[in-house]
């Protein structure tokens, strides 16, 4: 099973980190970092990772990993993330996003009236792209996942691997990642976080 | 604040890029990512990182924070991350690990009769070397702060984010990250994982 993990400038490391940290330790999985260029790419916050193809020369994927970025709308303005997916989507098994990776495989039409999620400050301009939105953490599609914002990632692929290969390896999975989080705040959602720091946050978002 | 994270060949890549995620987004840090060389390391399931700065090069750093390995003992056996730990260790405000990463801690001398966690698969291990071992998810002991396995690091280090910068930065980061864990599966524990789960793991680790 090929696994396509997607880089591009200013991509939020966790978003990609999570689903291959979870996807890339199954068996018989070929894994690769594609990216316009085999240039090294720079995270949002300074991380660089190299990619291993490049999008010309992968044509196909059995499953299509796709982060958001940091930087949103940035990647939509470049286009080159949904001129790939359009031509490797139609050949994969599973297509799925993270945070604002859902609103590129919406500029790729994947998402034209599907249900899809994105991370929560995005919400309504996934809409305007055609998607019909959720606010749920994991949503599926027929065979598009889309996981919410940055740490969603970990959900949405355990959920995936529960598709794939069952839910006893999707249990193994977790006990080898030792996901049994403990959040030392409760403010992960704008439902839960004090409406104090739901103020700076759209202060510093301009949302 | 300089922010040193630690690279090593096989290291498990989201026990860096959980505190990486939650850290490197603060205002006024400086990130470095430290290897033997700067020659790009490779993941223990395959990404590859390039690091910034070499062991030789930093001597001192604010945050330290150092993962673990898939490929667990090899990197104490290289001994290249204790020998670095040993220098820098005694200049840092925070020294803190992730997973298998403890036991370089311990390696180092860090842990001598402290309470620390690890993956609940080396529990015994980290207590031979000299560490009080803890079932807790993050344990703090002084100035050094160890997180359970891989998944771990996102709390451990949304818990140094209350303490460098406080409760609301951290409820800011968390919700900036959308940190409200939905797990598909309750089976991140040996506790809570079914019987038939946590044989299949102890016959694959082969413990």
């Amino acid at each position: 099973m090929d696994l396509a993990f997607v880089l591009y400038p200013k991509l939020t490391a966790l978003d990609l980190i999570g689903p291959y940290e979870v996807l890339a330790h199954q068996r018989d999985v070929t894994v690769r970092f594609v990216a316009a260029t085999l240039d090294p790419v720079t995270a949002d916050a300074g991380l660089i990772i190299t990619p291993t193809a490049t999008f010309d020369e992968v044509d196909r994927a059995d499953v299509i990993v796709v982060p958001g970025s940091g930087a949103w709308p940035e990647p939509l303005a470049d286009g080159a993330v949904a001129r790939w997916l359009r031509k490797v989507h139609p050949t994969a098994t599973w297509t799925t996003s993270v945070c604002t990776g859902s609103t590129l495989l919406a500029q790729a039409g994947i998402l034209d009236g599907r249900p899809a999620t994105t991370h929560w400050a995005v919400r309504e301009e996934l809409a305007q792209l055609g998607a019909v939105v959720s606010t749920d953490r994991v949503v599926r599609a027929g065979n598009v996942l889309t996981g919410a914002g940055v740490s969603a990632g970990i959900d949405m692929a355990l959920t995936l691997v529960g598709l794939i290969w069952g839910d006893d390896r999707a249990r193994f999975t977790q006990l080898l990642i030792e996901y049994a989080p403990e959040p030392p705040y409760d403010s992960g959602t704008p439902d839960t976080a004090p409406a104090s720091v739901l103020a700076m946050m759209r202060a510093e978002l301009g949302t």
